[in-house]
């Protein structure tokens, strides 16, 4: 067993990786017959051998592949409006961490920006891959292009952190269903995207009577899920 | 009512303020007559009207102080390794916002740091007053200089993040005491430092099958504090 962990595009018995993976081998000076873990980023991951490596490509033998238990026993959504900055890194970075299926991006009437540039949305992929890699998750929770707010559709349970709100979401969970939560932007969702939301099904949560930070409020919302657990090992 | 909050040393009926201050007044466009919410640092807030305001000093008249609804209902600490570069303040903003009122820094075998100089604390100590204040809260949390885990000392409950731990926070939280979360540094406690804790009397409480990061593990843990409340209105 060893810390090591590639990424890999399909978990076969027998691969052989290219020049690229081959160097990043060299770099963690791994040689023939060390040990590392690949992933699938689908949730598949095993346990391999390194069989051949040179310079320009290496083989790798794998074991038999198993889910993740790093996994969530259900699919977790963090639906997150568009924020300024390398604000959205840092909560795509931890909602990685703490187990989300994928990041849906939103825009909200008070959003800090409009759209996102194919750059952007792409380094925000990046950033889930690698925290993927570093909190030791088999999933790399995909980063979804911007919808309108009015047009975002969730599966099982939605909760919006809404300042003021008396729900609690550790109350309301029912962790038999997929979750997602949602939080708006500097200023929050507006209090017509907040009823529209709850018309539509969603709770409305508290995060108690402090104004969270639009990057804090996701990050908060999901530690709560992380620490209650939902039947986790 | 309105948003603007100014930090001064104690709530009297009526305050003199400095150049300083009435700088930062102006800068608000703010006027005679008009009003504005000041708070002592110390879970203490009033409702202030500016009696007068030139370019070097200006008189508030304060109504009745009375105890701000944003701190929670039991004091709330965190306890945190020393991390690298800016991660700290990231934390110390975070948490401020989730609402510790103190962040006790460690010093644990694996710390970042071994100390941390008094201008660092200082800077620290400024993002707790300047989070205070956007999150709305009236109290400023303490930044304690760092002591030895072994040094450590805690009132009520002390909830250690330790991966592979099997205990859960929210089952074992006890709403009626002094709360405290403990979490370590990237690479987190040794076993011997966990060990230790625990025959102390802490709780070593998961965050999930996930490797989190040092600085996105107290806020997870602060958060689901803050989502399951507490009592807090």
């Amino acid at each position: 067993m060893t810390d090591t962990r590639i990424r890999v595009a399909a978990l076969t018995p027998q691969m052989d990786l290219g020049p690229r993976e081959a160097r990043h081998l060299h770099v963690l000076r791994l040689k023939v017959g060390d040990s590392l873990r690949v992933f699938d980023g689908g949730g598949g991951e095993a346990e391999a051998e390194i069989a051949e490596l040179d310079a320009g490509h290496a083989v790798l033998t794998l074991g038999e592949a198993v889910r993740s238990a790093a996994e969530t026993p259900f699919p977790l959504t963090l639906a997150v409006a568009l924020l300024k900055g390398d604000k959205l890194s840092d909560v795509v970075r931890a909602a990685t961490e703490l187990g989300v299926a994928q990041v849906q991006l939103l825009v909200t009437a008070r959003a800090d920006a409009r759209e996102i540039g194919v750059q952007k949305l792409m380094r925000l992929q990046r950033v889930a891959e690698e925290a993927s890699k570093q909190s030791r998750r088999a999933v790399t929770p995909a980063v979804l292009a911007p919808v309108r707010l009015t047009d975002f559709r969730w599966e099982g349970q939605l909760f919006v952190a809404q300042p003021g709100s008396a729900g609690r979401m550790m109350t309301l969970l029912d962790w038999s269903a997929p979750v997602a939560v949602l939080t708006g932007p500097e200023g929050g969702l507006t209090d017509e995207e907040a009823t529209a939301l709850i018309g539509r099904g969603a709770h409305a949560v508290t995060l108690g009577p402090r104004i969270l930070r639009a990057e804090t409020a996701p990050v908060a919302l999901l530690g709560a899920i992380a620490a209650a657990g939902g039947g986790e090992a």
